[in-house]
Order: structure tokens, then C-alpha cells, then sequence
């Protein structure tokens, strides 16, 4: 095993290429078995494993920065930059990240997970270079995914104008989750198709039919220019916003990059290197359904199969599911993501009414003024995106929605701790920072059939943007006796009656109320639980009747600060109802990975912790 | 007067063209005029008159769309579209706003103040219209400056992709605020200046010159090619996107204008129609200076002089002088904006240090990353963005700067609420959004000297984000005893000492709170005025003594809504702190356009209504 002998890179600069293919090889079998047990992005990993090698064997690194885009692509990177003994523990609670982390590995150059950043980060890299009069390169490396992101455009705008040395490594597996979507991405893939160069070529060649030249000459020329042409095809865009483009290259080939990489070093200049890659190169399953093993849980290796109990429904597949029924119910009802056709459930409702679900690639913020011109037209757009990418969507739904009171759905899925992808990742901000913008409803469902209500409501709703947040995975089933019978803006659920404590829950945290309630009750302490559906409105009604409690505590998945238990907090105090209070949520830090239970744990949602602690809160306010 | 006929499009269409150039020098005037008396954005509006008349002209508005992008150029499209008679209430509270508005106009289509959102909303609305089969046109109309917007891109590449009929005119001023920066705005103004045609030039020369051509020919075909290319070469950006290009067109010759729209209106697919302009054509101050005559207050027609009274200097040039200082104190600190060099302040530092200041265009979320990148390398970036627009770059501060801890300095200027601009430029978000965000430092200054303090501190702070905002206008002046003697994080400064309230005020209502304490002597009660100047993290040793007061209260200038007074609200609820407690802070709406004085007094953050409220406070306490 090669690969026993290399644990950074100044050991891989030793060997010769041919060794290399011998190691990419050994690298791939050691990322496949892992991630069958770990779970992980395999095929994005699997896709880059000759561009790391590469990059690495020819780039001086640490002292050159390679800056990752997204990250999840880095599983090589990781193995060959000291953590190969630790791979292991990828993605595990106390183990390494999923992705590219500064505290990690002082090869890991800039923190990412989200899709587009690295040419902003690697451009700021480069300045700094320049100020400080050193000579590193700095290299970014971009999937073509990416590439449809409104910041990776910004990057390389910015970068043309400014001139300085910097190389853009464009990793084109014409695929960002799902297949790539938007003009780019076809952009790259095309050779000679577009309109320009057929219009520009036939020009050409009817000029030259036109002069007075010999037959034989003129038919040469005219191939010899298109072929010319063609040459400089898929790098024109780069070229016009000011970079040097090389490629396509195979970038499985190592001779080819490795030769590319020592060429470019010399070239001064911001530099776009197009290579293309297969995204799960070298495991059958994951080249032929890369967008399953793009993150995938444990699997079988010889099968290919997914090892999972699924013993409930996802909350995006129960949410995928509704979305079709109401599409056949409502012909206004169309749907909207960003490259989460298949994350959000959206692929059944974009196979039945392909012409009304639109997959925009990973541009949030297009997504959302998108839907708001539907909308402003009469349609009722759902917009599904994760909570933590619905952040870079924050000034559109101020700006473009919110403002305008249009009625768009947002169906924000992976709300609260997500696990494994991490500190990222993790949709814990969204409370926060929708709840102060005004004609902005916002609703959480504590169960399966909440969800749907909630959904179908939304679609009905007309006075302005509606905000549906729900947790990722499966969704928890209640007791059919708290089914709520109709919705209503504002409206809470009370689902047990008690007189001491009475607990506010959010969504996924109405379950764990209704435990902590069994437990204290065994403790001789009564509680009522309100499910509050609406974290905006709120029920004002069941604020200003919390006076007959001693206690009063909120439990939900979202950063304490601007949360749901501080919106209570401030109408409860400004209000004078004195009684005793906690706000359960999650702390002022950026949340790590591991399990979703374990962090639910550590973090203080779990119910052992709520429990004990409001016993003492009543204690307290007896005492 | 041809302009006394004209109230609506259909109006305009009875005219000849002749009649319209007149027009077009009416509305000018009339323009001028009125402006000049308002104040308002001159300079893109007088750009663009022949423009919009001649898309009424030909559009048969209000059945086509037009979406205007950003909006401030819109003057006279609302003169022709029934608001010429309101048009002298422009930006005044109660009168027109300065940008399109729904619920102005069955003419404007889609509300807007930011840049780059009309692609997404036109493609939106173009969508639309294929799923009810409809036929109208759909234009959104975009400058130069907003193309360097990551969401118009993102809308560019989508609309290509999706390849339905949709128009783009893009306004090619060479101009955001500040002139143009970014490849794509260059690459408008280039001609076959660049290294992808100057190489693929060469070889098709030296083919020609090396096939057995006879000399003329030759010659005459190499001219002959390289015009062919020339003819291409400005929209080839856009066909590789997937737009027919056409154009570039003399903006201000209402004939080609006309010829072209009717021609593309029989054109199916996406359409870029490339359109030159002058920014403040037709008067001579303007197209001198048309940053100056961006946006601008009263001015005297004659001159083109401002008519202001600069009593105090502003806050953001307090700001900008004080950069220049620490630049040449630290050799580590550069300031980056976005296109708002002069708005910030930041021109003399760009004057003095041009490689340590980077305005890189509409791009904020660009900025916000690349200052990640400079500061990862150890140096300490100051971002200087309005709080409004910051919002675009809310992912970046979470996703690419708290989660590292990165110490950029965010200048958050025209924070809280900024006046004539209107709903979709007030900055009365910020301290919502960003209190929620882990790792980051919220801080307020209450007058020049402490501005100046606070960024001289923040350019030393090593662990983490460092947030300063301040508001857009002038910076009061305190009393020579209210100067802090330092600045420590999350301290508070006690300014006046009394017994029956405390009042915690942040940045500009600071003063406000002082004024309410001298009014509260009159009438006997007793009140300690607290700085808040650090909003996060709080000053917990002043809550925590806040028992001893018989009230609290808190004032700000953000919506209430996670505001400084929630959090205040939060932790003395939290901490059993027994007082009565009411903050005053902006309502859960959108503030429309008005005076700030005007605005203050109406969202009750004047002296005499915080005034009487607190007093009642005290008395029901005291029932």
C-alpha cells in the first residue's frame, strides 16, 4: 500500500506519476469503504480525487493556498494533508468535519460548505499576497454547480477587473447536486453550438466563397479558421470577464494536469484551469446515480445499496407528496428550488407538472424575486429551500417579498440541528432572522399531517409571504386526538391542561414538551403544553392567559437570541404577567457536527434537562 | 407645452417623433426643475428619458411589463404615467416615492430600491405569463452598474437556460453611483480589446497570410473578418448565455430606439438589447458630474451648486477621515465598499491609499468574502455598506466571517431610519439580524468622537466580526463630559444618575434619551441614562442592577422585533428582575419615505411621546 507512506504531501511529491495512479486508486477504495460506514458526500470525493493529487504534487503546499468551494469534494484532500488516521471519525460528534476547516489543518485554507465563496475568499487571499509582497499562488477550486451562484460571478467580475494572480480551477462534472442547471453549466459543456460562433463561422465562410480565391485554399481556410475558433470555445466567457482560460482537460488524467499545473504556475494574471470530471469515478453505483451517493448514509458496498430503517417518512417527502396534491388541486400552485430537487421531495411534483416546478441551480436569491414576479402575476409559488441556504436569500425576502406582501411560500426544510454536515450547515438562524420582518407569517407543525395542513393553508393564503419550517428527517407522529381541526393565523394549539408550568413549544419541540409534561407530572407537577404553530403571529390570547401559571417555558430549535422564547419574553414582561420564565433554545455558538440526539443532548434540548430544570424554576418561584 | 397633453402612454403614442424629442427636452426640464427644489436621484433619471418614452412608445404598457432595475431612473416614466401632476411631491412624506411602487401605479410592475432584481422578477413574470398563455412582453430595464450583481447574473443564467421570451435592456451609463467597476461593465465599453479576439485575430491572419492567396484578397479578407468579429463583439457575453444580442445603440436617438423595440417585439426568446447612455444628459452639471448629481439634495439650477447648510459634518465623512488615520497608524488595515465609495466616506482613504481600498461594485456579498480572505491573511479589513444593502450579504457574514471568527469590521452606515429613499432604503434591520449571529460584536456609537473611538477599537479587536453602525445624516454633538475615557467590549457608559427609571438608549437615541431625562426632572422624576454603545454583548452587571429602578425602558432605532430592547426584555424577564418595562423602537412595518424628523416623531421615537409614555409607566407601577 502506497498509501500507508503518505500521510502529507512532501510524501506524495516523492513518487512518480505512475506511483500517483496507483495511490488515486488506493485512495478511492479507502474513501468507499469509510464512507459506507460513516455516511458521507462520496461522489463529489470520488470525482476529485486525481485534481488533488495533482494540485498537491505540483503546488507548494501549505505556503500555496488551496481554496476549496462547497468543501464536500475534499475527502482526498483531507486523507493526504495529516488526518488519514482520523478519517474514521468523519462526520461523528468529536470528529473530523465533513468539510474544509481552518482549527482542522493548516492545508485547509477558509472554512465553506455552502456553495460559490471561493473566488471571493481566494481574491481577498491574493490582495493580501500582493500588500504584503509575497509570491504564493492561490488557487481556487470551483464546481461548475457552483458557478451558477451570484457570489461566484461577483468573484470572478471582481477578480478580472482587478488583475492580480490567481487561478481558478473550474471541476466540471456538469453537476451540482442534481445535474447542473442554467446557461453556464450547459456553457461549459458545449462545443461550437452557440449562436455567435454559427453566425460568426457562416459569415466567415461566405466571405470566403465569396472572394476571388482557388477552390482548394478557400475550403482549407475555412476549416482551419472554425477549427481555430473551436479551440477557444468553452473559454469565452471567462476570457471576457478577464481571465486566461485553459482547457477542457481530463481530470482523471494526472500527466495532464500535473503537466497543466506546472505550466500555469508561470503565468502571471487571474487563470480559469476547465477540468472534467466524473462525479463517482471508480464505484460503479455512484457514476451511475451520482445524485443518490452525492450524501448518502451508510451503504453496502458490493450492492450499492443504501442501509437504512426507514421507519418514518421524511418531512420532505411528506412535504414533496402535498405539494403534488395541491398542484393537482390548484392549477396556480407551482414550486421553485435551488438545486434541491431531490433534498426537498420536489422531484415527484417536478416529474407529474414539469412545465410548473422550476429547479433555478444553486442561485437562492434568483429563486426568490423569481417567485415574487409569479406571484405578483397570481400565482402561488412554494419556494422549498434549506434554512441555511435561505439566508442568502435574506434581502430578496425583505426587499422583494415581504415588502410587496406577496404571497410566497417558503417551505424551509432542514430547519433546526441537521447533524452531520455541521457548524455549516445547521438551520438554526431562521427565527431569528425572519421574525422581524414585517407582513412575514411564519408556522412550524409539530407533526406529519400539521405539515400538510400548514402547507395547504399557505397556498390559500393572500396577504403575504408564508414561512413553513420543518426539521430534517423523519417527521413525528402524534396521537390522533391532537390533530388540530382547522388553521388559524395566530392560533396555537393547547394539547394538555395542567396548572403550574405551562410550556410554549415550537414545530419538532411540541414532542418534547409533551414528554417533559409526562415526567413533571410524575413529579406531582401539572403542566399545560401549547403548540405554537405561529411563531408570527403569536397567540396574544394564550400570552396574556399564562397569568394563572407559576412558570412559564419555550422549547424550540433556534438560537435563543431574537428566537420565539425572547418574542415571548418581551410580551409577557412588557406586559406585566409575572410569573417565573426560561427560554430553552440553542446558545450563541455555531453548533458542531455529530448526530442529531447528541446534539439535541449537549445542546439542552433533551428532555431530561428541560425537565429538571423547570422543576427548579417552580421551586424557585414557591420558595 | 407638448408635456401639458401627455398624462398617460396612449398619449404619447398620438405623437410623431419630432414631437417626441420635444417632449423628451420637456420632461428634462421639468425634471431639472422639480428635482431641483426636491432633491432626488437627477442624474440616472435625465438619462434615461428618451428610453422610457420610447419603450411606451412602442410597448403597450400597462399590458407589457416593464420592471425597472433599482429604479431611481424611473422620473420620467411615473411624469408620463399619470403622476406629473404629484410628481412636485416627489420623495416627501406623503408624495411620490423615488421608486417604482405597486401601489402607485398600475404602471409600475414591481416594487424595487436595490440593484439587480429585475431579471429574476421579469423572468418570474415571463413564466407566468407562459403558464396562462398569455402574450404580453415582458422588459426588465437594468444599468450597467447592477449587472455586476450577483442575483442579476443569476437571473441572466437562468432566463438563458430557460429560453423563453423575455427582453433586457441594459442602460450602459458606465456608471453604478461611482463609475463602473467589474469586468462585465469594462467588457460593455471594450471593442475587441481583448485576449481571446486579439489572439484568435492573429491566427486567422496568419493563416491568410500563410495560404497561397494572391496579396489583395487576403488583405481585404483579413479587414473584412476582423469587422464581422467587431460586430459580435460586445454581446458575446450575453449569446453565451443564451441571448440574442443586439445593439449598441445611441440611448438618446429616439429613432434607432423605436426601430429596434419594433423590430425585437417579433422576436422570439431571450433578448439583450445593449443601449449607451448618458448619465445626466441634457444638463451640463449632471454630465460633469454626475456622481455628485447621483442623488442629491436642493440645488441651484444655475450653478449646479448644492444648497445645503452643513452644520455639522456627517457621520459618514467622520468615518471616512478616521479610516484615512488608521491607515496611516496601521499598514494592516484596508477598507473595502461597494460601490458606494463616496456614500461611505471612503474616497479620501482611496485618494491617499488606492491599494488598500477596494470598491468592488454592487457585490456585496462578494465584498464580504474577499474581506474574509484578506483578513484570514492577517489583515484587518474595514466593510463599509448601508445597512440596507448589507442584508445581501447576510449568508457571507454568518457562513464566511462569524462561523471563523473572522475580525472584519462591518461600518454599517445609514442604520436605522434613512428618510427620503423610503421602505426599501430604511436601515432598521441590521440589529436583528445580527444579534442572532454567534461570535459577533454589535456596537453603536452615540456621537462623532465615540464613532471615531469604537473603529479605532474594532481595527484592534482580534476575536471575531466587529459591527458599527451609525446613522445616515449628521453626527450630534455631546457635552465635552459625556467622552468615554475607553471603550471596553460590552461596557456601558452611565451618563446621568437617578432612582425612578433607567433609560438604555443606543447610538443616535442616545441623545434622545437625554432630552427625555431633562424632561422627566421638570415633572419630578428622577432618571439614570445608559449608553448602550455595546448592543451585543450587553452590559449584564447594569441589568443586573436594574432592580433597584422602579422602570425600565429601552430606545432604538431598528424594528422592536429581536431588537436591543427584546434582548434587554428577555434577560431581566429571565433573571426575575421585577420592573416595569416598555421599549420603544420601530413598528413590525415598512417605513415609508418622509423627513427623518418627520419619520420620528410618527413611529413615536420623539422626546415628548417617550416622555409622557414613561411617565405613565411610573404611575401605573406605582398604582
Amino acid at each position: 500500500m502506497l498509501l500507508e507512506g503518505v500521510n502529507y504531501p512532501e510524501d506524495l511529491r516523492k513518487l512518480s506519476v505512475d506511483e500517483l495512479k496507483v495511490l488515486a486508486a488506493e485512495i478511492r477504495d479507502f474513501i468507499i469503504k469509510t464512507v459506507s460506514k460513516t455516511g458521507g458526500h462520496l461522489a463529489s470525493s470520488l470525482g476529485a480525487v486525481e485534481l488533488t493529487l495533482a494540485l498537491h504534487y505540483v503546488f507548494d503546499t501549505p505556503k500555496d493556498k488551496l481554496v476549496w468551494d462547497v468543501g464536500h469534494q475534499t475527502y482526498a484532500h483531507k486523507i493526504i494533508t495529516g488526518r488519514k488516521d482520523k478519517f474514521h471519525t468523519l462526520r461523528q460528534y468529536g470528529g473530523i468535519s465533513g468539510f474544509p476547516k481552518v482549527e482542522e489543518s493548516i492545508y485547509d485554507t477558509f472554512n465553506v460548505g455552502h456553495a460559490g465563496t471561493s473566488i471571493s475568499a481566494a481574491l481577498g487571499m491574493a490582495l493580501a499576497r500582493d500588500l504584503e509582497k509575497s509570491q504564493e499562488n492561490i488557487i481556487a477550486i470551483i464546481g461548475d454547480g457552483s458557478l451558477s451562484c451570484g457570489i461566484a460571478y461577483e468573484g470572478l467580475d471582481n477578480a478580472g477587473y482587478i488583475d492580480t494572480d490567481l487561478i481558478v480551477v473550474v471541476n466540471d462534472n456538469n453537476m451540482s447536486i442534481s445535474p447542473s442547471l442554467g446557461s453556464i453549466s450547459a456553457y461549459l459543456s458545449k462545443k461550437m453550438s452557440g449562436p455567435v460562433y454559427n453566425k460568426l463561422r457562416d459569415e466567415i465562410e461566405k466571405l470566403i466563397t465569396t472572394l476571388p480565391l482557388p477552390h482548394e485554399p478557400a475550403l482549407k481556410l475555412a476549416r482551419k479558421i472554425e477549427e481555430s475558433m473551436k479551440f477557444f470555445s468553452p473559454g469565452l466567457l471567462f476570457e471576457e470577464l478577464g481571465f486566461k482560460y485553459f482547457g477542457p482537460l481530463d481530470g482523471h488524467k494526472l500527466e495532464d494536469l500535473i503537466k497543466i499545473f506546472n505550466n500555469i504556475k508561470k503565468i502571471k494574471g487571474p487563470i480559469v484551469v476547465h477540468v472534467v470530471t466524473k462525479k463517482g469515478k471508480g464505484y460503479k453505483p455512484a457514476e451511475e446515480n451520482p445524485s443518490l451517493f452525492h450524501g448518502i448514509g451508510k451503504f453496502d458496498i458490493e450492492s450499492g445499496k443504501p442501509l437504512k430503517s426507514t421507519k418514518n417518512k421524511s418531512c420532505s417527502s411528506i412535504f414533496g407528496d402535498k405539494v403534488v396534491d395541491l398542484m393537482s388541486k390548484n392549477p396556480n400552485v407551482v414550486a421553485i428550488t435551488a438545486a434541491m430537487l431531490i433534498g426537498t421531495g420536489l422531484q415527484k411534483a417536478k416529474d407529474i407538472y414539469p412545465d410548473r416546478v422550476f429547479d433555478v441551480g444553486i442561485a437562492e436569491q434568483h429563486a426568490t424575486t423569481m417567485a415574487g414576479g409569479l406571484a405578483m402575476k397570481g400565482y402561488k409559488p412554494v419556494v422549498a429551500i434549506y434554512s441555511t441556504f435561505l439566508q442568502r436569500a435574506y434581502d430578496q425576502i425583505i426587499h422583494d417579498i415581504a415588502l410587496q406582501k406577496l404571497p410566497v411560500v417558503f417551505a424551509i426544510d432542514r430547519a433546526g440541528i441537521v447533524g452531520d454536515d455541521g457548524e455549516t450547515h445547521q438551520g438554526v438562524f431562521d427565527i431569528s432572522y425572519l421574525r422581524c420582518v414585517p407582513n412575514m407569517v411564519i408556522s412550524a407543525p409539530k407533526d406529519p399531517k400539521e405539515l400538510e395542513q400548514l402547507l395547504e393553508f399557505a397556498t390559500k393564503y393572500e396577504d403575504g409571504p408564508f414561512a413553513i419550517r420543518y426539521p430534517r428527517g423523519f417527521c413525528e407522529e402524534f396521537d390522533e386526538k391532537f390533530v388540530l381541526d382547522r388553521i388559524e393565523i395566530g392560533r396555537w394549539q393547547r394539547l394538555t391542561d395542567g396548572e403550574d408550568l405551562a410550556i410554549l413549544a415550537v414545530g419538532n419541540c411540541v414532542k418534547t414538551a409533551l414528554n417533559v409534561s409526562e415526567k413533571l407530572k410524575l413529579k406531582g407537577i401539572s403542566s399545560s403544553v401549547f403548540n405554537a404553530l405561529f411563531i408570527k403571529p403569536m397567540d396574544e390570547d394564550v400570552l396574556r392567559s399564562l397569568s394563572s401559571y407559576k412558570a412559564v417555558i419555550t422549547i424550540e430549535e433556534n438560537v435563543a437570541i431574537g428566537g420565539f422564547g425572547e418574542g415571548v419574553a418581551k410580551f409577557l414582561f412588557e406586559n406585566g404577567i409575572n410569573v417565573s420564565f426560561r427560554q430553552f433554545a440553542l446558545p450563541d455558538v455555531f453548533i458542531e457536527h455529530g448526530s442529531q440526539d447528541i446534539l439535541r443532548q449537549k445542546y439542552n434540548l433533551g428532555v431530561d434537562y428541560i425537565t429538571s430544570q423547570s422543576e427548579s424554576l417552580l421551586i424557585n418561584k414557591g420558595s
